[in-house]
């Protein structure tokens, strides 16, 4: 169904991750895109089907080692190898394909953030100045112009998605923000530990990361500091809940409801996937299940002046592997909205 | 993005419910379908958005009343109203809209039958005749030509996918089917039920309907009578588990695994949806959540001539509403699988 | 097995709800407390093993009128009635027989209070004046002497374990404090309503009440304002998760983590049922469900002066029924941790 | 609060475990029990509170190696490792000291059952005929008088307690016995697996070890050929659903629903914790989650001559560690049911 000459060469790479088997399903039915090589070390040799039988039912290369992929034959490469991998990797990949990282390497612009974050030097430094955050709705013409973009952490999508406009648009306090985070398993990946088994999880909830020790804050440092123009630090706290997909992010701000309101109304107005709700309404997690889409909601407090704003998006989806593609889109010169319109799944 | 010349004007009849609201879901990127009207009685003046607020990036009609709608100007409705109250409606579609229905009310061929599983007189029984039973594998040639079709059971559905093919085949034995579901709760719509509480599902399984009393037997026997030429009566017991999506059927037969994966797989070799997996190997109900797909497995028991069939499907989507699209394409002359190769979501 | 001499008779009026089922779940092995009579009106006639089938084994009443009891037989009452209903009820109850209430209706001393969150005025007046407030642990020598005590709100519980000791102690700013809960399903009693369906919570969350709506504000503004000595405003939000039991709170304060640490551990120290965890831990929602207990964790945050402290316990135990038992025990001059000290069920 | 003077010394050997830590659940409240020794070869050295700590409150040893558990002082042993490993410690462990053991290791009498079931030599045949199998119900007397016993696989359990008193009674056909069992995840252990994460399991169910395959066969053939005297196979497959805790079991037979449901009610009319349901009735698994409950329902089916029994029971109480509770009172001449009539928690 697709057409041959209009689609382009897709690799993805560290696809037997959730963010990985994200990039297929999306992709499944994307206008444009093809998929010509899926690399999985550990897996090279196994069928896509047997790691993720729910993509039984598509036509897709067997898993490979990369070394194995012929990058000229590659437009564009999705990258879903854990962090400090995907450094060593995307330095070799031939400058003639597009880079979409969606592993952390690339995030932060500072390689000293880098290594305080990281506990790491960087050892791709060069690339990581190079690289164009991912943050689609806030760094569209340059990641149209660009060859590596560093797709977001799922945290900071959400928190950034609430508070960027609130922050450019002055109507906060810089001091006293505070983002308290309700998020669903799968942001964990694949990874056998025993607080992600079924049976610990199901009728559990608690804090982890908590008091400022998530990586996730160097973008958030990063990000609203420099549309502040000044040091930013906020409190930021994620709790892990008993569902597989969403983030549901409650931050607490000082600010006029209305003001508040307002800016986020006026900057989302024409994105296509950012969908600001009425004053007073709030948000749910599954009403954006499995799609790209960002709901968000503003709520006057019962003290004066302060208000609480609420966001929520799919982890893998607006959160990762669907953002991920909107900027590929972009870089390709394709429809941004274009394999991207599905709706939530609910219930 | 759809080419509006090309598009066909659909209206759903009971759009409020789960069938309803995936019908919504599934048609928003069907290339060859544009909603023009949406009912719901209690509801009508109400923005779906209101009542399914997962829906809100789409541009679609308020909710009306039936009588309100210009039928003139719907080249399909979908009928997604309660039992009983179908035939009523669909009496008075003008003949120049075609009709899939999703209730049981076209399902059963003999008025008898229909009284007896539905403990009523059916009110439409020249209606009743010229539905065509909307297994969309089976009944292929005649949906193209309907101007009605009867949506089938989701469990009667799943069922037949795993044991027509045998009965047809002849390589089980008739008298000795046991069928065993296993149940997601959405299958009971949005019915406000202590049982369906999310406090007294969670960590709960239970049996319902159980011996015989399910009224999807109505249509096994029926379908399967027909097939055999002969009375066929199964033992079918559907249990409700801690779930959403999907229905996971084990079939207990007396027959030989090898002649009985090979009608499978032969019966389905050319199907878009319906995956025969290598003999041995069974499905997960997760696999298929959220698509049109059907997977089935085979396993021989322990005892000789004894065999478990495993098929499995989402009920919202292959077991009605996906279904129903499909159908809905063959009667409009579209490709069969428009806007169902969406990849099931998974995890 | 248990000692007709010693035991004290015990009425459940509102039995049919889930801190009724509660009460008889934990009485059930109580060493000194026998259920005489069960009321609930709508089901008054039915067996209690019909309306809560997991009470099959035990032996008792049948459900009855309230008026049908004869409280000259009865020590101690629970009331597990709505709120509102359970002050016309209680108006009428003998005063030789205790009363310990799980209502809203006697927690606020003051009327106007009363009307303002509940919207109406109190039928009960003089009773309002009499009731003790019956969080336990800060409230023991007059629940001692009561003849009435009033059952806190389970998120008030909560809110107060973590937040009483942090302002008496004075190491907090008492206009900064944040509290954002984590709620499972249960409190929400079994009400039928379409957001507490399984198929709409599982995978969802949302915030309810936001910005100061909520009830339980009532209570917190009485018991920190008294322990201050001037007016004490919190923000307050809660969070509906999908799970069945079990609250989550997470307090955001200005204050020095290891002050805060050491005021809760030593108001704690001889406490059977609160637990202070080691500095920088956090607890989880599951380790205290169906039990008594509550666990409490201090991290500080990145941001100096400023600390998270977490709180959870289970709503219907330690948050209503579990509470209301352990007030009922120093009433009737038992040990206070009879019947109380079976451990969490986990996993 | 336990009299020092009349309690049993305890060790529970592979305290590190789900079952272990259910025995420890259980015991917090038992009145005659008193824990002097947890073994956890890989956690030695640690508080059980760090592994589990919805045990904290409870003042309970240090996990050790067992090596350094001083049998003497011990009067009974729980064993809960791993199967193979059982029998190589039990071994050691000094006849003074009386032993349940909760592995599969001594379920089977037959060495040759064993090794065809475990693939392996069994290393201590000696004990294995000395061990009683610990069904209760069925085997009491000889468990008052035993040394070893040997706890039943959790899903033996449920399914004999529906099949025992048919098979005895004479009221089913021995021939066409179909047992398909509902199985929630704790039964797996807290092994990591993929298939066991949260995000895998949650809308999920699938068929395992199907058509013959499971090891708790070996039980079913055992003890069913004993009683009719006669080789007895039944088909038995298990499916994982996402639920924590229980079993619900749904067996097919060829049988008179009147003389099914009277042999079982007959069977069981003065046992504390077999419950059997008025005719047509079925039981829901979270009816008797947490405790140490079995429920059984009959219903007959359309088809003359057939019925279907459902039984449920919790695979951690009644189908292992309450199981093994109930069998070391009566080795150690306790009451029955002493520590054991805690009732199921719901919701």
């Amino acid at each position: 169904m697709k057409d041959s000459i209009m689609t382009h060469k897709i690799a993805i790479l560290g696809a037997s991750g959730y963010t990985g088997a994200e990039l297929v399903r999306l992709i499944a039915t994307h206008p444009s895109m093809e998929i010509v090589a899926l690399s999985g070390d550990r897996k090279a040799g196994m069928e896509m089907a047997q790691v993720y039988p729910h993509l039984r039912h598509m036509d897709l290369p067997a898993l490979c080692k990369i070394e194995d992929i012929d990058f000229s034959d590659v437009d564009l490469a999705f990258c879903a190898l854990p962090h400090a991998t995907s450094q060593a990797v995307i330095k070799d990949v031939p400058s003639t394909t597009k880079v979409v990282d969606l592993s952390a390497d690339f995030r932060l612009r500072d390689p000293e953030a880098y290594k305080k974050w990281y506990g790491k030097e960087h050892s791709a430094p060069e690339l990581q100045k190079e690289a164009v955050y991912g943050l689609t709705e806030f760094y569209r013409d340059q990641i149209k112009d660009a060859r590596l973009v560093a797709g977001t952490g799922c945290n900071a999508a959400t928190g950034q998605f609430i508070l960027r406009p609130l922050i450019a648009a002055g109507v906060i306090d810089l001091d006293t923000i505070i983002l308290d985070l309700k998020v669903a398993v799968s942001g964990a990946g694949r990874a056998l530990k025993e607080h992600l088994l079924f049976g610990e999880l199901e009728d559990n909830a608690f804090g982890y990361a908590i008091g400022g020790q998530h990586r996730h804050l160097g973008e958030f440092d990063q990000e609203f500091s420099a549309i502040a123009g000044r040091d930013v630090r906020i409190q930021f706290t994620p709790h892990l809940i008993p569902a597989t997909r969403g983030i549901l992010a409650t931050a607490y701000v000082s600010g006029e409801a209305g003001a508040v309101h307002y800016a986020l109304a006026n900057a989302y107005k024409d994105e296509p996937f950012i969908k600001v709700l009425p004053t007073g309404e709030a948000p749910n997690m599954k009403h954006v299940r499995g799609s790209n889409f960002c709901h968000i909601g503003v709520v006057a407090d019962r003290i004066e002046g302060r208000c609480i704003v609420i966001g929520t998006l799919d982890n893998l989806t607006k959160g990762s592997s669907g953002q991920a593609i909107q900027n590929a889109n972009l870089m390709l010169g394709l429809e941004e909205t274009a394999g991207l319109m599905n709706a939530p799944m609910f219930p």
